[in-house]
């Protein structure tokens, strides 16, 4: 390695190491800061975010990208210093392209938007959030323009989340999905009575809900010598490093599933983080390929094998035992029922397995439409309340429960929202492979071995970190790129048995 | 205010915001990181003090304070501009004449002894330590050297914590301390039977203790809402700016004494830097005036009013409800006395009100044969054995208990040890003031009022944070420079009235 390459690791540690600090910084917050600490806390994070931007966009940076470039022409595609220059030129494209008072003018925009969207969303009055939407929106297309594009807007944005996928591939996933989908939603809907998850809300002591939580998610096999488990409002995984990743969960007295399947969601993003390569520590490499495979591992521990009936076939014994009021009478079957019941619903953070893409694909057209001017802010509510009754069959009965109801459109980024349906899909593409190659999974789930699922993951997936784009990263781990198939078949198969329905076909 | 003080002021900013975000890391490591993190933070923490020191030492922060001198020069010496500009330059100074080389050996080295240190005081061997502290002498020297000095080599290094304060001042104040104190040790000895303690040992519930401690110190004043107490093996305060200053707490079920009064210690710290003026956020004078004052505040609030009677006359009820097994046929008389237990002890952080001082003032003189050379270090457990016969009356049994107990000698840095001797006689020098001026103040403190006495310092003293030196600041508050008559006056009476002793005169 010459001097340069040297150099360049050294200012990357320094930007990992300023990043890493601002996580730090953010957890406190989230988890244990009081009160009077919020306004001390923004200075601090906007100074390191300050420093850590300006040493990563510096032209010093580019300088040595150029010369690093010669030096790693010879180096394997996979291996660690190639993929570095690789992805390292491509984060710092897309930071030098957008101009510094356009970020700032992000930044204020969102922070302003922020308290009005909650506003609009209380008092369920969409007009009031309007304008500010339009200027997101028109900010947006100026990301765009900035960072270039070939076809559509929507590409220069997806590039920076999902890099490699196209908005007409997603657009092809997503109608293949909506033709699986939309149909076997029906289905589940007419024999809605098939799954009683009445034992759910029975009542669960929070403080045992939080050990036992904690306890499975480590013999899933998260590492708790290199993490920990907090309460939030919102459930979040963040790492400072491979020697610290955590999780946090939140828990309901009244409903079971949030903090056992919020841990164990969490748990799966913590897994990948603990299993990316160490020799990847302190460069832009030590993260996961996207938001979409990132996705996919909470996904997969959270319902392929938290939701799966032989996952509870181990469990449910220690849970009994965790919650004999609770638990009284109900048998593992019906347990195992209940926490896969499935019905349209009009919140997307409550959405069920088979329902939730529904609420992804939807927003992911709107998002489009009124990025490329087919369809105006004003006219957003009617639109979305159409598709919920085409695609959920039900009725927005407010914007509050409708278009107003998630965060996202007050933060001026848009294509976010891809990467939890990419992040399902990802999911049952590589649980199909893992089927294959150990026919035994779910013997070895019922016996509670989950190392060995976990060691196909951490080899397949988690050690490359950042090195592959997703459609890359699913080539080498499957042989096929990106592809809907996997999880269409996976649910019609799971909710065709537990509902008796003709699973959509 | 011109254009170049906004820059200064901007760059101090920043400054304080990495320091801030370096503190919030290293109570997170102290409190809740997992074992697996100690690496990464060893890097995010060498990195934001690497950032941080040379934003501030930069010759850019050396051309704004050239410029900025003009700008305060008309104004008043206690103003906050002209405060500033005033000890940034000192600081600014101090950090610009060590030579970075000799701040890397510094920290090397210090890294390197701490270890063998820790195996020499398991194995009491002081020889195994012996070449590392050689060396952290020599280096103490050198950046006595650096720094300058014009009469003792320990004035540069007292310059950097006690500004103001010389090694002579500092030798007659003990010199007096030793002349009231050793008598007065050997007269408590003879009356030990005086005072009993045993109540403290019969075992406290630590929950209620950790509880009973919190609740305790914000009925002090600690404000909560900028402010958490967590659990550390050693206590310890915290602050991330005025909205958020957190205290650490260790708790003991055999021995009462740890839990609580190392609560009221360290809240003592906190309540001071609540206290300090918001104009001065963000700047180095946001902070105390030295480690010595900030001393004065945790034994002021710990000792002179948390192991006074008229306190136990007001806390004892509810301590009692809360320990009703424990404190069983105990009066608050009796529990006044316990706390109040002194004896001549081996170890300094064990050591009592009376017997304390002694530990430092035998410190502070082997610090400066040492660094003098009229001290050799292999003769060094020789001397400090002699030095504990002499003025604690007690055999040392081994080095373990003695010349290797505390962590300190294994960093580089001396002049530590005085700032805890400081922080007493202030203590007692600002109580004599206030009692002056608050005739009713233990009245006050029988009636859980501790308003007027947190007013009364926040005025004279925390809204100052570092714009005055030691002596500045008594002079302002008290009329006098830092002097050792209040201290001696109030132990000779308090120990006096417990053990029926001569008080040592």
């Amino acid at each position: 390695m010459t001097g340069k390459l040297e150099r360049l690791k050294e200012i990357l540690g320094e930007v990992a190491d300023l990043n890493r600090a601002g996580a730090v910084l953010a957890w406190d917050q989230e988890t244990f800061m009081p009160p009077g600490g919020v306004e001390n806390r923004a200075d601090q994070l906007t100074t390191l975010e300050r420093i850590s931007h300006s040493r990563f966009a510096s032209d010093e940076v580019g300088v040595l990208l150029d010369a690093a470039d010669g030096d790693v022409a010879q180096l394997p595609f996979d291996s660690d210093d190639a993929s570095l220059v690789r992805v390292t030129r491509r984060d710092y494209e897309q930071a030098r392209k957008l101009p510094l008072d356009l970020v700032g003018e992000i930044a204020r925009a969102g922070t302003i938007a922020r308290p009005v969207w909650q506003k609009a969303r209380e008092e369920a009055n969409f007009s009031l959030f309007a304008p500010y939407l339009e200027r997101n929106v028109e900010l947006n297309r100026r990301v765009a323009d900035a960072l270039g594009y070939k076809k559509r807007p929507y590409d220069a944005l997806l590039d920076r989340t999902e890099p490699g996928l196209s908005t007409d591939q997603l657009e092809e996933i997503f109608t293949e999905l909506k033709q699986a989908i939309v149909p076997l939603v029906a289905d589940v809907a007419r024999n809605a009575d098939a799954v009683d998850d009445s034992v759910l809300h029975r009542g669960f002591d929070p403080d045992v809900q939080v050990r036992y939580a904690l306890e499975l998610v480590t013999k899933l096999g998260y590492d708790i010598e290199r993490g920990r488990q907090d309460l939030s409002t919102h459930p979040f995984t963040i790492p400072f490093g491979p020697g610290d990743v955590r999780i946090t969960t939140r828990v309901s007295r009244e409903f079971f599933n949030e903090c056992l399947f919020g841990s164990i969601h969490e748990a799966g993003h913590a897994m990948y983080y603990q299993g990316v390569g160490k020799s990847l520590d302190r460069t832009p490499l030590w993260d996961g390929a996207s938001p979409g495979v990132h996705e996919s591992q909470s996904r997969l521990w959270e319902n392929m094998v938290g939701r799966s009936a032989a996952f509870w076939r181990h469990f449910y014994p220690s849970l009994r035992r965790a919650f004999p009021e609770a638990l009284k009478g109900v048998d593992e079957e019906q347990f195992f029922r209940a926490v896969n019941k499935s019905y349209p619903s009009l919140i997307r953070v409550e959405a069920d397995e088979v329902t939730y893409n529904l609420h992804i694909l939807m927003r992911f057209e709107l998002e489009n439409e009124m990025l490329e001017g087919s369809l105006k802010v004003r006219d957003l509510p009617e639109a979305w309340n159409a598709r919920v009754k085409e695609y959920l069959g039900i009725e927005v009965p407010n914007d509050s429960v409708g278009v107003l109801q998630d965060i996202h459109w007050s933060w001026v980024d848009f294509a976010v929202f891809p990467g939890y349906t990419l992040g399902n899909l990802i999911g049952a593409q590589l649980m199909e492979k893992i089927r294959g190659e150990m026919p035994d999974l779910d013997g070895q789930i019922e016996r509670g071995e989950f190392g060995p699922l976990l060691k196909w993951l951490q080899g397949r997936v988690y050690q490359h970190g950042r090195k592959f784009t997703p459609n890359e990263l699913m080539e080498r781990a499957t042989g096929k790129p990106v592809s809907a198939e996997p999880w269409i078949a996976y649910v019609r198969e799971k909710f065709g048995a537990l509902y008796g329905a003709k699973a959509g076909r």
